[in-house]
């Protein structure tokens, strides 16, 4: 099998590619490097069956040419950060709605009818049913990201409908784990290695987090493709349990043996848009055969030792 | 108040312009004449309070003057022929998705934040509660027409959330009444008009559809501004009836007085992505006090009236 693994420079994509090489699988990489980082893919550069094509989604033309030849499309590119959104509401919309769109017009053109894609538990907005299913009440959009990564999904839904594609769409919740290069750990990691004495912290430290290690998302995503074949493949992919950002925290601490003094900025959500609790009800996948390997606690610290043993991921970003 | 109607020349839009000129408010319709009507504006045109752009929304910086002093936008334009999507995927894309953003960011530059936006009840895809109610289970979309739109409602929740914005959403079963000019009334009586001996259904003529008559939609619209007031007030909107094709196609005849043969195309589905059964649960509008005044049967007739004294309307699609 050849695969497109669009935004396979990041931290869940290149993990994936890894995967996909290891497996004997061809993996043409699609990634415009805005936050793919090229050191991700040193391994994967090792295999002949690796191609890396530096481009824009945006870019129709280069799109279409560069997934000539391709078995099935991964489309994991997107603007990531739910967080900014209100600073850039056009950002959302052409990286991860009108992006997904050319994905799909590309794989058209080559007659391309396989696609895995990454959503987000944020499409949920502030869900009335917690754990929340897949079929929960038809949500109230509350962030640039979910209604952008909502837009991705009814696009790829239609074209399921409309041209015989098949989908894999998999709602996350956040995702750490090798590779991590932003989010709450990377950042409190950061911190406690400028300032080991002192910690800040966005909201009251007992909004409720929900978090996947990424090898086990792997796992799930494999799971799904091989076990599960409707027109439209929806699937929540995260653990069984959840953590305060104060659990968080303590665990951090205890792993670098610091006592930092903690500042919190207050208030029930980190920014305008956060969710509070995002947990999702992962009763579909586990039926499937899958579970996840490692507890959030334990993901933590492995994305905290990667961090650790890759110091010029931090450094780059000064 | 001084309203901003996009595709305020349009059926929906000509019919609200109309309503508000009437009850003394300042209108400014914005519509590209793609498929508006010039002669839909007529009546508008007596009116001192009443100016009419020609643009089209995806000009951004001609959207943002033109909105420049309104209060409160009714976004009505948008791309509402359902049934070739797949002709054009583009333009879901483009005249729906991509508008809606263009229309907020332009309520924004204005500081504008009150907008009542035309859903459809085609974003249920094919709903697995009948009738549907707003919070029905998630849906998975079926059509790029119902794929734009709830890209569209998710932008405006965003905005919502992010910025403070009030809005109405209104998921519209199909609307009829006066100035209708497409649909299966507008289909079935060109046809009988060129040949009535003869006429040819899409499906199987069990198709069951459900329809609201334009001024009751009208009402129900003021209703829900006016006595609903959340941060996001979504409803659907359509009658506590249903008809199935060949329904309005005995009453069709009978009004014309006419007896075709009926020929068939067959199968459930008039087209890819048509939607064999939209019914709306409305008890959500309807607990606000509104109710409708004309059954389905009554508004199919209204059109029909309409058709028959603006046989221009006919002759100028041929």
């Amino acid at each position: 099998m050849k695969y497109f693994v669009t935004g396979g420079a990041g931290f869940i994509g290149s993990n994936l590619v890894d995967r996909l090489l290891s497996q004997g699988h061809e993996v043409t990489v699609f990634d415009n490097f805005s936050t793919g980082i090229t050191e991700y893919l040193e391994n994967a550069k090792k295999y002949s069956g690796f191609t890396l094509i530096k481009g824009d989604i945006l870019d129709q033309d280069l799109l279409n040419r560069a997934m000539s030849g391709c078995d099935f499309v991964f489309h994991l590119a997107a603007n990531a950060d739910v967080r900014f959104g209100t600073e850039h509401p056009a950002k959302d919309l052409h990286q991860n709605t009108i992006a997904t769109f050319n994905v799909l017009e590309a794989m058209r053109e080559n007659s391309i009818n396989k696609i895995a894609f990454s959503s987000t538990g944020s499409v949920y907005g502030e869900a009335k049913v917690i754990p929340t299913p897949e079929d929960t009440p038809f949500p109230v959009q509350t962030s640039f990201y979910g209604a952008s990564k909502l837009a991705g999904e009814g696009l790829i839904e239609a074209y399921c409908e409309g041209f015989g594609f098949r989908s894999w769409i998999f709602r996350f919740v956040s995702i750490l784990g090798e590779r991590y290069p932003h989010g709450h750990v990377f950042d409190f990691y950061q911190q406690l290695r400028d300032h080991p004495d002192r910690l800040d912290v966005l909201g009251n430290g007992h909004q409720k987090k929900s978090y996947l290690y990424v090898q086990d998302c792997l796992d799930a995503i494999f799971t799904a493709i091989q076990k599960s074949h409707e027109k439209v493949n929806l699937f929540n992919l995260g653990t069984d349990e959840y953590c305060e950002v104060n659990d968080s925290i303590g665990w951090i601490c205890t792993h670098l043996g610091l006592e930092p003094d903690i500042h919190y900025t207050g208030g029930a959500r980190g920014w305008i848009g956060d969710n509070p609790f995002i947990f999702l009800d992962c009763q579909k996948i586990r039926a499937l055969g899958w579970t996840p390997k490692y507890t959030i606690n334990q993901g933590i610290i492995k994305t905290l030792e990667f961090l650790q043993n890759n110091p010029w991921l931090l450094e780059r970003r000064k």
